[in-house]
């Protein structure tokens, strides 16, 4: 059993940590000691979590970062691993849900959701393994959702994307394992319990009373575990959902 | 039995048309008495083809347009419709397997690499679907490949764009089935018999004398099929692969 | 283009020839020219169709055979083999669905299912290959379902034996693709027009009507062009589905 | 964080405690304090194991059953919790891999094997699930394989035993989800360091000195995983494999 100690020093970062899944994934991390470094498009917005974080002894940091941009990604990267330390996990978290039918997708929109939820998840990939390689370990995480698995009616543009980021994910894994380093996906296929959908799903309430919603914190668990498995037992793929979910 | 005479006046566009796969189908439509369009970025390439088919007193134009240029997509749609006639089947065969590891990858041959195997597909798609929609029927046709269906190592960001591709005909289909057209992709497991494969790979020769190459006719004649079924019993998905091939 | 007479003396088997699918894969053969061989539980049932292919000057058999029962299914086979012609097309096509709970399922059930669903066509499956190896060509078509593809609630036994069965195809046809034999799977993911249908699901002749339900004889169409595939461009899966089907 | 007297009194049973993987994760679950009763075909067989368990104050038992007999395994799950107590958790652990290929595959092997692999399967998850619903709460988990997702040459037999029991427990996790009985199935995709592979597989000892054999104890840990997962986030299926398996 790791103590939170052995984690000191090691730096975990969240690439779109957001208030809900991504916030508690750095969190998690945080807890069993680890240095957490948090980015999303506001870094601001992420001050009070930082502050939180730190009033509790745990070491974190927030970075402003447009990760569909790659030299402010690189940047990002280059800073951590300079200022902060090498970088032992790196979560991607950036999703980009916007219902429309194929019919109605305007190019940019088609543009922009692969941007988000695809091409900035390679670039990530990337440089996250072009760094742990030198060093011979790692570990990479990517979210995935419903859509990475098949296209529904409604979700074209958004299915598109994640499947194309679990294709990448997949390659990178299968080029990634042999030499260490731990590349894995996290469907989520429910609703996870945030502030965007207490306020916009009606039965979200009643959802929620009945833990029939994701929490970010259980969810953040298993991105721990991953990373805490044993190299002869790594998994790629696991779905999460809520027990009363139809699937 | 529908004779070639039914078919009289009927369109077909395929975008993509390179000198094996796309030629084949468009070919292969032609010979059923369908008037045929076949765009590829350097249109003049195809005039033996048309030269052939035309002196063959079958039906058939070349055109020029790269597909992931919106407005010369668009326009290509428009000047087909205005000057030919209604479009009855658009097949998208673009591909562009370039195989290489995540690491090894830079951003815009991922970004090149998409904009040509997924998001030209989703323009075709959506202009097809528009202006079939209008008329009530319709078949359109994506050519896939087995990086369609899972990322191998070396292959990621193929594999990404075509996983990408085929989620958002999934849903194209969920979506424009109840509306009377037709959604397919072919998922083709295998090497085919072009030109740059007999010349690339060593053991193409030997594969081919074997029928371990897929021909193009052959190929072609899944698409027709595919066009011909009645909407009682339409196909989404079907894989074509050689006898000899390990799967 | 094979005129009916190439097809003269050439045996299909359909194992499970029941009044929908089966007859109509029979029946499409026959009218290709090629000699078919009915078998089901109570073969006397088929004596009308027989007679009618008869009256249209096709060449129709009609056996009792319960597939569950090795002694059986091989007397049929050899039988077959021995009194009429080498088998070149040969079809599975029992299905078993009867929709409940796992913990209402008694263990006689299940067990039945698995026999009439999985087992049966394994023996199929083998008999076929055992007798065209020696012949070194031949094809061999299996029905599947949507429960073939994934368990739902309220259909675990259907969807255990229709998967078992579909994973034993899919061995088949990589051990057998390689001697020339083709193997393929047909899913089904959608209701037939049967007289059960008719009869026992309310919605089912609006259905119809709107061309709802899969016609059998435009099924059938879809054996006949498998086993027509030349080797290069064979396919082991298709769906079929109605245009008005939510998926 | 539980504690393991929370674990008191808690029933696990374990149906297939091989030397390997069952015993881990029976031992797994004594650790945390469950009371574990392990059950095979010779129970005897595990007295080294339970007295060993007790030795470090664990309450383990051993049971001799043979779990394709519906009366011996029914008759299990009644001594079980009529002498010892309520099962939380049901583990089914039962392979049965001879490779063979479908033509040499003799019609009571087969049987067989889906008799261990998929039958006694259905029938402890019956077994499970019914008490099970009767206190509202419990886990279910499945141990599957490679061939549970696909059939590849040379393994007919198993795959279509596995991928059975794989949708018989997709259609049990849903229909028990919402009762709030989790049920869950883990994908062992990799070589796992067994008595037999060390003997019979030449690469063994070299795959084991680099981790490139699932160990027992690791695997172990994600079904206690699974098990403590919250009922928001519960996970139905998981891969695991060492860090240098192709795949």
């Amino acid at each position: 059993m790791e103590s939170t100690s052995d984690n000191q020093g090691k730096v975990v970062l969240v690439i779109g940590a957001g208030d809900a899944i991504g916030s508690a994934i750095a969190t998690r991390f945080a807890q069993e000691g680890y240095t957490v470094c948090m980015a999303r498009r506001n870094g601001d917005r992420l001050a009070p979590l930082v502050d939180e974080l730190n009033q509790q002894g745990l070491t974190a940091y927030a970075f402003t970062c447009d990760a569909r941009k790659e030299d402010e990604l690189i940047g990002l990267f280059e800073q951590v691993e300079s200022s902060i330390g090498a970088l032992e996990v790196v979560v991607f978290n950036i999703g980009a849900n916007v219902p429309m039918k194929i019919v109605d997708t305007d190019s940019r929109k088609f543009f922009k959701i692969w941007e988000m939820a695809c091409f900035s998840g390679f670039l990530t990939g990337r440089e996250a393994a072009k760094r742990m390689l030198t060093r011979g370990q790692g570990t990479i995480i990517f979210t995935g959702a419903t859509a990475s698995l098949r296209g529904a009616a409604g979700f074209g543009a958004f299915a598109s994307a994640k499947a194309g980021l679990r294709a990448m994910a997949q390659s990178l894994a299968k080029e990634m394992g042999p030499k260490n380093i731990h590349v894995a996906h996290v469907v989520i296929d429910a609703p996870v319990d945030t502030a965007w959908i207490m306020e916009n799903v009606r039965e979200a309430s009643e959802l929620k009373a009945n833990d029939g919603l994701v929490v970010p914190a259980h969810l953040a668990e298993n991105y721990l575990m991953l990373h805490n498995q044993p190299r002869d037992a790594w998994t790629f793929e696991l779905d999460i959902r809520p027990w009363s979910e139809s699937w």
